[in-house]
């Protein structure tokens, strides 16, 4: 069973999904916001729609952080860095960073169809650097689309998990697996998070091609089936 | 019924994977090689594997594509601006162009889990500025593996096919649906190509990691069931 689990940036709609989905799969979740308030009010939604033994909490970022095992990253790619300084005195041995941010190029106002070129090339290349060198970092989650987090139906979908240490995978993996129908793949490297980052590009064009909401993607020709 | 299609480069696996399919489907299908001996060596065997109704040829690259209506690029990345220049004087016309180009850093001698950043962002957007500016192209294929095109099952795979031209993606479109399993994709405008493309590349990691041979791609949450 993972630690608690702290989903910064967890008012927005993907954390909010996420959080939705991991309370919902017993887990122990604090959502963090700039603002505490905001938080609490959004765990308090969602501890009522799932049920008063939801273990589902909020509070500030840095507060949401410092409380937790895993630090989930769902603010927007404009917001990382400034978040990210502002934690650094609050890491400690044993946090593991699961970074779902996607450099979308609507972060600045651009399209969502577009990602912007990152420096690192992944986005999540980056974050590693504004972290200290003992905290781990997998990139995950980032083509789960909101709508279909804050369902209840599984989800169709696999999910890519990318980075250059084992246990920050794993834990990445286990998160993952407590979402029904989501399958974790093996992404490899952390600098193959970049390919992951831009199919969330291609999956809203897909969305608005073919005005649908939730496109996601499957792998195929890989031992197994995916969950149903 | 689409015209003659001519596929370049098509005695490497990706070309001669789909000249298989598809004059397997009927359709009349001239494979394009440096070697025209070359080329009518990997026309026949298919030939002999198909039946002798199967409407396949084999010709130098020129000759080729001088007398086909739509013309598949299948040649490695660093091969194919020296291509495109020797073709100069062959375009007229009617042609269309699929390009099925990948920038796998492996044409360079690196690995094939990687792309090469090609200027244009696709390399796919390379190839209308080599080819005369009433010559529309496509991109699509890219993501089928060799493996999968030589075999008979249906593939399960979707194919996202990208252009600024709709005549070309309608083309490509209609060339996609012939590989039974296959389904065509609207993947946007050109520029999207460099998403399709790094894909293959992903692929290709999860072939290692998972130590299969024809891992493809799947989406989910569109309109529709993707052929069985």
């Amino acid at each position: 069973m993972p630690g608690r689990i702290a989903i910064l940036g967890g008012t927005g709609p993907e954390g909010s999904g996420l959080a939705y989905r991991w309370a919902k799969a017993g887990l122990d979740v604090v959502i963090g916001s700039r603002d505490a308030a905001r938080a609490q009010e959004a765990a308090s939604q969602l501890r009522a729609k799932i049920g008063p033994a939801a273990k589902i909490d909020g509070a500030d970022n840095g507060v949401a952080a410092a409380s937790a095992e895993i630090v989930v990253l769902t603010v927007p790619f404009s917001g990382i860095a400034a978040l990210l300084k502002q934690l650094k005195s609050t890491w400690k041995p044993g946090h593991i960073v699961i970074d779902t941010t996607v450099p979308l190029a609507a972060t600045i106002g651009g399209a969502a169809t577009r990602v912007l070129g990152v420096w690192h090339g992944p986005a999540a290349e980056q974050t590693p650097e504004l972290v200290p060198k003992e905290i781990p970092v997998a990139a995950a989650l980032q083509n789960l689309g909101a709508e279909l987090l804050a369902g209840d139906a599984p989800v169709d979908c696999d999910v890519l998990v990318c980075g250059d240490d084992e246990r920050a995978k794993e834990a990445a993996m286990e998160l993952v697996e407590k979402i029904p129908g989501a399958r974790a793949l093996n992404g490899g490297k952390l600098e193959n998070a970049r390919i992951v980052e831009s199919l969330t590009a291609l999956l809203v064009g897909l969305n608005i091609r073919y005005k649908v909401h939730s496109a996601g993607i499957r792998f195929t020709g890989l031992p197994g089936k995916p969950p149903a």
